[in-house]
């Protein structure tokens, strides 16, 4: 696989951002969808921003509050009984769990996709009670003049899928929840598909089902059915643990025959790591799968991927494609932003 | 609580109905969906049949394979090892989980509403890899002249819920997965609501969220959105474990307004306890409650409510109102098919 690493990774870190509110830090920023707009490279960042501690004793989660309109933040003593922090993104009390960092969306842009502005306020930031721990993971795709953003919508009834559509990245609309929980990881296709909408989304059920990859179709953007299983993990390979959406899917020709491309995560169970493979969809009916990456396109290597705020990470919500040059966009290690740039060729020689 | 269980309860079991296959046995017959049909009341029940194992050593779970067409029975001796067989409803090997019985749709009828001809012969029965484990719990809506069936679709794909219609209950069309895993306990409002099909539906995430009562609302009846929370779980209250749909939701008059009254399912964890209750939910937007069951409008307490397959259990997927009566067929101890009358008019007095 030839991956070209921006020298300059990782391009964006919580260093270069000032928090949005007084009493917080920035903790990561990362997962940022992207597209072109203008002459511009345009990423919508997933800023996390943690409540500041008092001392070392105590241990906080920052919620939004929809009665007052602001984030309020949860205090627990660190020795507290049957408090678990082992996972360094939660808080489980008492059978409830709770994010250690509340995440908002900032807008980046650069003329040379490798330096960005950031503007020190948020874009879109937790509004509903559907949102109440946060928003995260967006993927933007430009359908109809419109650029449609759909993110997770974390809240304590459980992580669904929200869209939200823009024509200038400063004024939002919410459409509300397009996929129940537990349902993240959903990327909207940039055309229709035999006159109708398209999406990948993860569903996540528990018990019995799997973590795995569907599609569903709509007449509108809004309503989704015709929900179909399209891959899962697959056992002894890099991602035999479990899979789901990453970057929009883009056009292909492969062999003289049209096809979707779709960049997804796939996690390795032991040692825990998240990487990126391909899926190669059938142009006409992309619930088929017509080709998948033997090996990761892109896995964790590089130190500010292995190690961060939660280690081995690779993940991405979009890329830019520009002839053979898939140009990745990925939060690394769950804290910075990176970019690499892929051979589209090379991720096509690769599936099997 | 004025509740009048027939005097015939359970008024269908097992032992009145040949199973649908050689080798196999008749393990339960419950939660029914329920209409009227010309003049009879008609029930698309749930049949759950088991193979036979050869001798006691013997732990069976039979799958629908669709490569074949037909039923298969996956094997394991009794004392093998990490098979866990203690919830009687499901096997657990090696991370993946079984199911004891796989459960088909037959047609049943009567004059009387209690007695009714059932027969041998599936309506419905598994035909999808997404229903490879079974399909269970239909729900039945008369909308536009067709009879609409949700139901759910089982398989280690998780538990979704697909949709069909038939206008004879002889020959049924499907129409795909409505709501993807895992998601269960659907009901279709039997009318528009401001010109959008209208549904109660319940999610199960796990970690953040919880397995609680939600809308959305459909241009179509197959693609849905605007997935918004309706009620959860009562803290301290019979419905402190889960909550989820019940029978299809009627139009009642309350203090001289219109609103919707269903039938739910809440779960009580200790000791655990599967009963029904009442949600008033507004006319024009039944996503909002204005009235909730203090306490159960039916709990399970007769013998054959409180010991059977799994103890403990009354549920609903289909109800008849006649003026004040409310006849509610269910199913009881996941087992057999029971019938009691409610009173509309103390129903709409226990609410809160």
């Amino acid at each position: 696989m030839t991956i070209r690493r921006s020298a300059e990774n990782p391009i964006i870190t919580p260093a270069m951002l000032r928090p949005s509110r007084a009493g917080h830090v920035v903790i990561g920023v990362f997962n940022p969808g992207c597209i072109r707009h203008g002459d511009e490279t345009l990423l919508l960042l997933r800023v996390a921003e943690a409540p500041v501690p008092r001392d070392d004793r105590e241990v906080l989660a920052p919620w939004f509050d929809v009665e007052t309109g602001d984030i309020a933040v949860k205090r627990w003593a660190r020795d507290a009984m049957a408090l678990d922090t082992s996972d360094p993104r939660v808080i489980v009390s008492g059978g409830r769990t709770w994010l250690t960092s509340i995440s908002h969306f900032r807008v980046g842009r650069s003329r040379d996709g490798i330096h960005f502005d950031i503007g020190d306020a948020p874009a879109m930031s937790a509004a509903t009670a559907l949102e109440s721990f946060g928003i995260e993971d967006p993927r933007i795709t430009l359908l109809d003049g419109t650029y449609w953003i759909n993110y997770s919508a974390v809240s304590p009834r459980g992580i669904a899928t929200a869209l939200a559509s823009t024509r200038d990245f400063v004024t939002f609309e919410r459409h509300g929840v397009i996929f129940a929980p537990p349902n993240r990881d959903v990327t909207l296709f940039p055309e229709r598909v035999n006159g109708r909408y398209f999406a990948l989304h993860r569903p996540m059920p528990e018990g019995i089902g799997e973590h795995a990859v569907w599609s569903a179709s709509s007449p509108d953007l809004m309503a989704w059915g015709d929900h179909r299983y399209v891959a899962g993990a697959r056992a002894g390979m890099w991602d035999d643990g479990k899979v789901g959406g990453g970057a929009v899917p883009f056009r292909v020709r492969v062999g003289g025959r049209d096809a979707w491309l779709a960049i997804y995560h796939g996690v390795r169970s032991t040692p825990l790591q998240y990487a990126l493979g391909a899926l190669l969809l059938d142009a006409d009916d992309p619930s088929r799968v017509i080709g998948r990456s033997r090996e990761p396109v892109l896995a964790p290597e590089a130190p500010y991927e292995r190690h961060g705020f939660f280690d081995g990470v690779v993940f991405t919500c979009g890329l830019l494609v520009e002839g053979d040059r898939v140009r990745v966009y990925y939060g690394a290690a769950d804290g910075v932003t990176a970019v690499a740039d892929l051979s589209l060729d090379t991720i096509i020689a690769g599936l099997a």
